[in-house]
């Protein structure tokens, strides 16, 4: 018997994943917000490398209450939506039920695992480009692979069970012994491309490209190196390297922080900035690069979210 | 006899202090670039708290070859233009010619006290909200004290005559025994704000109301602090406060560097940031805040400059 998938917030990443788990013959139930109307009329369409797929019929909802228990709560929403997570998840967690965080940041499972000691709570890391384009549409630019760990653990049963479950539906998939160590990982990527990308309005490449950016991206991934490695992961010196190669093999790509940036959506700051900058600090490392980084960041996303969005923006 | 004035650059600067020489009775002459002829037939007008100036005729040249020797030549362009000071200054410079740069940074009295050693080469720091709003047309907003300073000796005669007369002139005034503080002191200013204003897109008004952008200038001033001081200017600790004060009290205001990039020219950031990130690395010191804010700008600069100007910028 496969697991049935609870997909929270059918964005960019619950839209791609919970498709491909649907069309793998899952059971799956996508609570949606700004186009519900549209995707429980038309389903999900979803163009991709991995090959595209059309889904005219998706089991859609607009509220969570509304949504049958699953045997796996796959967390989708933006971590600035985290506020909402215990009325969200209160009629959907069952004694055992998964819930998998698959949101960039620290300290996203640490909260949910205090509220809800019956489930197990695990995390998943994707690096990924892709982009909601239209109402029901996602659009997967490229890569998509997905590192999951158990929050405070290494994987048991039921977390094995899905890594293969998403192996068999097309989404690589690697299960780490520390979830702590994978979220870091991630932050490589997040904390100098999604901050630079809003600060400098630019797009990978471009960043990648002038000297000076390119440089202040390998010095910030340096001080996460620091900061990592200051609250107990052991990452490796080369792992600088492979982002920044990563990053240089990228297709030309606009972060979903400069997305939400010029939508006027809110800043995935606080996980993605405060909470390391804070974990390394108590650890006694200062990450002062990523630091001024943040606050730039603060200071516009206050500034836009007090702006009406520019038309076209 | 009064000293004579050659203003090498009518722009906002150049075209204040020059204004307030000859309206106190000096021989003054302008060199003027973009809007020569409009000076030329029109002369200068500038509106300030300390009383407007109307100088229907001025001394203009298009070329400095064309202009008389000088007393005092007072260096009014930008930094980024400092290429062309061997050229521009070659003929006007006699034995015993003060040459008084009247720019921000670092650096350049060395260079032009290398190429002119016939010349006694002296800085001045103008704190000093001012703008040239239209051709031959200086709006100066607010403040605009000065502080002066021989490169690499103590104020001599001629130094202590021309502050008497810009004191005459209505140009408050301060001699300091060291350059290089003084430097440094004006730096204070210049490397938060400046920097900070191009990358937020913000008047300093607006940075100093948001608790992260305000955080961030200060984190800056502390940096510049210590920078300070590794290079063996002995700043007090009171000084970040008064910058910070200062700033607060300022009308709203669009920094220089907030202007140029508007309008596609280069930005100052070799002589404000390059030079005193280097000269504190050399004494030790790594501004990693400033080093941040350096690179963002580079990068800005030269995607700016590689652009069009947007119309109306």
């Amino acid at each position: 018997m496969q697991h049935s998938y609870a997909i929270i917030g059918t964005g960019a990443v619950g839209g791609l994943y919970g498709a491909r788990l649907q069309h793998a013959g899952h059971d799956v139930h996508f609570l949606v917000h700004s186009d519900y109307e549209h995707v429980r009329a038309h389903g999900l369409r979803v163009t991709s490398p991995w090959g595209h797929l059309t889904l005219p019929r998706v089991q859609a909802y607009a509220r969570s209450r509304d949504m049958p228990a699953c045997d796996v709560i796959c967390v989708c929403l933006k971590t600035t939506q985290n506020h909402l997570l215990p009325a969200l998840l209160a009629p959907l967690v069952r004694a055992g039920t998964v819930i998998l965080l698959m949101q960039n940041g620290l300290g996203a499972e640490e909260e949910v695992a205090a509220r809800f000691p019956q489930a197990r709570v695990a995390g998943a890391l994707c690096f990924l480009c892709c982009n909601k384009t239209g109402p029901g549409v996602i659009h997967h630019v490229d890569y998509g692979h997905m590192l999951l760990g158990m929050h405070g653990a290494g994987p048991d049963a039921a977390l094995r069970r899905i890594a293969a479950e998403f192996t068999a539906a097309g989404i690589p998939n690697e299960l780490k012994a520390s979830l702590a160590d994978a979220r870091w990982r991630k932050l490589f990527w997040n904390i100098p491309f999604n901050g630079l990308s809003v600060v400098l309005q630019a797009e990978t490449d471009a960043i990648m490209a002038d000297a000076s950016s390119r440089g202040l991206a390998q010095a910030l991934l340096q001080e996460v190196l620091a900061g990592a490695r200051a609250c107990g992961c052991g990452i490796e010196d080369a792992f600088v390297r492979h982002i920044m190669d990563f990053t240089d093999k990228m297709k030309p790509y606009r972060t979903s922080m400069a997305l939400d940036y010029a939508a006027g959506r809110a800043l995935e700051i606080e996980y993605i900035y405060d909470r390391p900058l804070a974990a390394a600090r108590q650890a006694g490392l200062a990450m002062l690069r990523v630091a001024t980084l943040a606050d730039e960041l603060h200071f516009l996303d206050r500034r836009r979210r007090a702006a009406p969005a520019a038309p076209g923006a």
